[in-house]
């Protein structure tokens, strides 16, 4: 499916849930980089261990913000006094006609990364300079298609770097994950270890234990075509958010 | 300088402190990436924080094996089973006459990525898919000059992707890091936190705190370019050997 969004003028508004850094990415291709993040409001996924539900469930909606591309760059602009990696994510940031804002961020010098589950396609992600598909795997009560992933890669095009991510809880989820990464053997593969605390304080100790036991069954399978990787930024800053 | 070992034959005998893996990387550029690592023998430095330090001095000469190159394929063949990224890395690798050993791998699907202060070019480092140059800072007791580096990235020309890895533990450190990045601003560049417990047991809390206070130095200063990591295998399993 395609978004009808077509190519978006600057002034389509644009529901933001926060914008807030600098800080460093957290997770996958760009993981250490020091990024600004641009979170949109709204999904259609609710997965199960989802840890930004504040971006997702419509009772927050009174806490989203309507915005014009020009404004959202004003306040990336002033948080990181210059060009910088913007990182798009959500909510499903597919949702949002985002592609006058990376054309307006483009021309000051911004570069963007956006991260969606792959649920939408929308043809503006051809703009982005690298795209994260996040599908989910059974651990979150959806289960996100190949027809649709293939729609996203189709709408890309050469565009973006674009790299698969996917996190893993359990058994299921990685067998998931090693079925999507056969169908897509071009593109670098990231698996991200799940964290069950989403919202209280986690438990880096069984962080490690889920990283290290992820890292024991890619490389028990020979899997040595996937990345495996911790969120960075739960390890550093716990499940606070604006950082 | 140029390494005198020209394009050395396959049964050159290598000094090898050690092979373990598939692990995955825990640093730099292919942070999470399964790899089997190839530690060298013997090192021109004396970093005072040095965690290896037993393929470093002389006095574990004795725990050192030599192996011809097929030797030690044949031994990462058997660890990984299939084709694998060989991490190598010392002590200083650049001290040895690997282009054997790459050009073998690499006939075998094996790529390489080396990792090395950048003191000692090599010829074969061209030969290489990945090249960090870890030039060490004021912490350490040795200071990697320029001209050092340039001729390391002479010899590495178009081949390998290229990237610099500086480890700060100060405010000095991260000076130095600063300037070099100015004199490279085409490679990528990665910041690591400095352990400072590279014997004992890693204090996690600690760690992030280095973590945390170098995101936001680098922040303060607008440095976007450069990406801020941990080791993510001290972390995940402590100064432990063979992980």
């Amino acid at each position: 499916m395609t978004s009808s969004a077509g190519a978006p003028g600057r002034e389509e508004r644009l529901r933001i849930s926060e914008i807030f850094g600098p800080t460093v990415q957290g997770e996958g291709r760009h993981m250490g980089r020091p990024t600004v993040f641009v979170r949109t409001g709204g999904c259609d996924y609710r997965c199960k261990w989802c840890d930004t539900l504040f971006a997702v469930l419509p009772e927050h909606r009174q806490e989203w913000t309507s915005m014009a591309a020009g404004t959202i760059l004003s306040e990336v602009d002033r948080l990181a006094g210059g060009p910088i990696l913007v990182s798009v994510s959500g909510g499903n940031p597919a949702l949002q006609p985002l592609g006058g804002l990376i054309e307006a961020g483009h021309e000051r010098g911004h570069t963007f990364t956006l991260e969606t589950q792959g649920s939408v396609a929308a043809d503006w992600f051809s703009a982005l300079d690298s795209l994260t598909l996040s599908p989910k795997g059974p651990s979150s009560g959806h289960v996100t298609g190949l027809a649709e992933l293939e729609a996203c890669l189709d709408a890309a095009g050469n565009g973006p770097e674009t790299t698969f991510k996917v996190v893993v809880f359990n058994e299921a989820d990685y067998g998931y994950a090693r079925e999507l990464a056969a169908n897509y053997p071009g593109h670098p593969f990231y698996l991200q270890v799940g964290n069950p605390e989403p919202a209280g304080a986690p438990d880096s100790e069984d962080l490690m234990d889920r990283f290290r036991w992820l890292v024991e069954r890619t490389n028990a399978d020979r899997w040595y075509a996937a990345s495996v990787l911790p969120q960075l930024h739960v390890l550093a800053w716990g499940n606070r958010r604006g950082v």
